[in-house]
């Protein structure tokens, strides 16, 4: 399952300088800092010396390492304000003492409150950012709420054509779920909400797992529900958790990418469901081989392939993928092109080499099997692997099979899955289109 | 004028290691290198110590300071084998004893050989991988060759409709100048051909410049070319070398930004000749507001409005940009959208302190005049200037404007602006489409 998208907080990879796309020197000139002392009542949990630099660039998450009173004896959910060592106010936010990722903040004015009314208002901002092209599909999917990215730390919600799927990923802010849920029932006009606390976030934030609650149903029953996605005919399980088609952040680069293979002979390597496959079959692609480890995806694939009626250009094999594309080399075939879009290789920032020589071998692997003029779709969704990194695992992969690979498009996710600055972790997603010759 | 894209080559600004897309550690684990002694009789010029890296990444300037064996003696556009200290052969290139960049490389197989037929081969690939796709509109425009990123550094070959734009910006490709000329003309059918070296390159290079040769016209005259570029009627004087219209690598970009600019107001910066403004009033915007330094851009930018039916809509003035947000900001103006794309600030690694403090001038006196959910179209072509460098930018205008900059498209240029992974150098376009809170 590939359903969260933003690793769950964990010891150790919270960033304790400013944040940065590079992970390079913390900004550390002494700006002002905002003089307002805080006016409120709220409980000030007050940062070490020199820790306060995130916060002034408007990072959201506050480590408990961080913290000189850290707030474990407050209740979760209470609001608080997060002070510098000189008492003056930077940010507010909802402590969690069940987590070390402590506090979550939501605004870095002392007269915002926290509450209903900030939920209520954040929501619509992020639905409205959905509309900013005027597009809307009905019957479509799409990410509405992207939790930091929104400034909604916690909160990820997307909707299936009129259900909406959400996902709980603070426990704070599970305080304030009835009024979020209401809230986004009468936004969105939604018929069915299927609320979700997965067994990281659980366990991170000290809260209760869910597989899937039916929240809201103003339906007789809760099948799966179909959707529409890149003219292809979805469905997705929200209550059983089973996702049977492409994913919402890839779903433009699904597109983007077909737009190459129409006629191609292509390798859908770590197919999963189906994502890129399905969408490039539907495009004219003349081929599909789709390989993956996971027996339950590929079944789902083929039912998806099925259903709209792809089945004869398509075929899919289980197995381990570096097996695989070994076994290929060694039979000495070729595809016209291959997909790469591997699960997370970087869970913390201790994987990146790892991840990175994972990647090597697998963009290696995919190269070996192109013919001069091959097309190569490989993505990354490593968050701690930083788009120059993989780039430059590329100039790596060229190098060792002496071949030049040439960047066509060089993309990330859907802008319905946006990029908050202040929070340059939630730029996870690289997907780069390039031939090899 | 912005129409050299790629920098000329100057002393310094050449990779002395491995080409990386962070400026990061330099790959440096001593790969085998290729035992192959080139058996050709060309001339070889010899590395110095430990420089060889970066050819082993298939990068393709060789610095005169990296060589023992300079070639300085040699006739410009003489074909040179690479060696390393041990004599290894690398790579097999053109010598131009007049320039810094003493050798650009064409090959990393010594089985290759350098002439017409490698040309032919490398512009009909170039060709087709602007094909790829399956999309080609006779009436349009689109750069068909882009130098090292089609592994033909030199040479940049820009279609506008039936008439080709040629620039050679390496003096050592002159040497095969008309059956370069008589291939295109072929390949594409091309009704005109014109020819530039600019004043930059000629100095570099040690060659004549040439303000707009015309090489090939079957036609009786030599008017400006009009073309088709979303949905806008524009012309390009490709002998007098003015232009007045959509650059062609920002020209997907031009069409994603004016779709979140429907129905606004829009403050165009550096708006040149109106690329971003001309596109967002055709699709929509409510007003155009463009201000560049430039009388002559201006000028141009007005007669495409007119000619694309766009005047009512659209305003401009001359001036300096900084000074003119100033004094808006000054007056309380505000707009609903700022389009940012400004010329390069960052010619050489030196002034990239420079040009970074520059954007967050510029960047953040765009944030300024934007109220909360605001448009900023923000755009940098210095290749200097890395994009994590230029998200941080936007990390540290949010902090000093204490705004959430939300991102919600991370964009390049268009496709036929490729980008080979061993010529870093060449990643030059960034454009964020953000939402300001």
């Amino acid at each position: 399952m590939r359903f969260v998208i933003l690793p769950p907080p964990q010891a150790g990879v919270l960033p304790a300088a400013a944040p940065s796309f590079t992970g390079a020197a913390p900004v550390s000139d002494n700006l002002a800092s905002d003089d307002s002392v805080s006016e409120s009542n709220l409980p000030q949990l007050r940062l070490k010396p020199g820790r306060q630099f995130p916060f002034l660039s408007r990072h959201p998450w506050v480590h408990a390492h961080a913290l000189v009173t850290d707030g474990a004896e407050l209740q979760i959910g209470q609001a608080v304000d997060l002070v510098d060592m000189d008492g003056n106010f930077l940010a507010r936010g909802l402590v969690n003492p069940n987590s070390r990722l402590r506090v979550r903040l939501y605004s870095y004015d002392s007269r915002t409150e926290i509450g209903e009314a900030l939920w209520k208002e954040r929501i619509d901002a992020a639905i409205a950012r959905r509309r900013l092209t005027g597009t809307f599909d009905p019957q479509g999917a799409e990410r509405l709420v992207f939790s930091e990215s929104d400034l909604i730390s916690g909160l990820i919600v997307d909707r299936y054509a009129d259900s909406l799927g959400v996902q709980f990923t603070a426990g704070a802010l599970m305080n304030w779920r009835q009024a979020i849920l209401e809230h986004l029932r009468h936004s969105c006009d939604a018929r069915q909400i299927v609320v979700r606390v997965d067994e990281k976030t659980a366990k991170y934030e000290g809260v209760e797992p869910e597989s899937g609650t039916l929240e809201i149903d103003t339906a007789p029953d809760s099948e799966p529900v179909a959707y529409r996605q890149n003219d292809l005919d979805l469905t997705v399980d929200l209550v059983g958790g089973q996702k049977t088609g492409g994913y919402l952040d890839q779903r433009a680069n699904h597109a983007a990418a077909a737009g190459y293979l129409v006629g191609r002979r292509v390798l859908d390597v770590c197919c999963y469901t189906g994502g890129f496959g399905l969408v490039a079959a539907k495009r004219g692609a003349s081929e599909i081989v789709g390989i993956d480890s996971s027996a339950p995806a590929i079944a789902a694939a083929q039912a998806s392939a099925q259903r709209n009626g792809l089945s004869d250009r398509m075929r899919f094999e289980q197995g381990d993928c570096f097996d695989l594309l070994k076994r290929m080399k060694g039979e000495g075939q070729t595809f016209d092109a291959v997909v790469l879009d591997p699960p997370r290789f970087a869970g913390s920032r201790h994987q990146v080499d790892q991840a990175l020589r994972a990647y090597r071998r697998l963009n290696r692997s995919a190269v070996e099997l192109l013919p001069v003029g091959g097309i190569l779709v490989t993505c990354s969704c490593s968050g701690r692997v930083s788009r120059s990194d993989f780039l430059n695992m590329l100039v790596e992969v060229g190098r060792r099979c002496e071949r030049d690979i040439i960047v066509l498009e060089n993309r990330g996710p859907s802008p319905d899955h946006p990029l908050a600055v202040g929070c340059p972790e939630s730029d996870y997603l690289k997907c780069v289109i390039a031939q090899v010759m």
